[in-house]
């Protein structure tokens, strides 16, 4: 089992290139064949398949062959974890700017009330 | 300038790096100098400021440096398009549910009217 650090290094490392978003934005409009997925890419069915044994082995995206055909999925999941991390940062920042805020709104009254 | 595509392959790029998302962590909390940065971190001083050069270079920390001492602070904006690109493509596929949960609830009720 990988704990959520070593998922948030693969997930961040399988979303830092452009085809593998690519092929996330695809399959975030619903399942696709693998070779479905290499159509509109300008990519060779080999890149294809290896960029989506990375988003397989961060979790992004779930395969499933039936017959002789492979159908990828979306794991939500996945990418929540990404966006809750992102989102707890950004947060986080934002309450210590609404603090800073709030303490600025607050000192010129006191310098108001002494003169 | 870089497109938003060259700037996510930074940005992803920049948050693979367990080192590096402890320093955005970090940051996320506010300002502080590259020393105070590098204390709770096992690496070398060496190492922070390579990790801080890529973290700048994604544009998600910004640096200044007031006489001897190189202040940083986060960029939201920048946490901000890595969550948004998340974001949609979560809520993408969940529309994509919700729709085929509308589908599924509405079938059985038309199969019903028929019988």
């Amino acid at each position: 089992m990988l704990n959520n650090s070593s998922k948030l290094d693969l997930l961040f490392q399988a979303l830092a290139d452009p085809g593998r978003r690519g092929m996330v934005e695809r399959l975030s409009r619903g399942p696709a064949s693998v070779s479905e997925l290499a159509a509109p890419l300008d990519m060779t069915l080999s890149a294809v398949v290896q960029h989506l044994a990375v988003l397989e082995a961060s979790g992004i995206v779930r395969s499933e062959k039936v017959g002789r055909v492979r159908t990828c999925k979306i794991e939500p999941e996945a990418l929540s974890l990404v966006e809750l991390w992102v989102n707890e940062r950004r947060t986080n920042w934002e309450r210590k700017l609404d603090r800073l805020g709030e303490f600025l709104a607050i000192a010129p009254k006191d310098e108001g009330s002494k003169s």
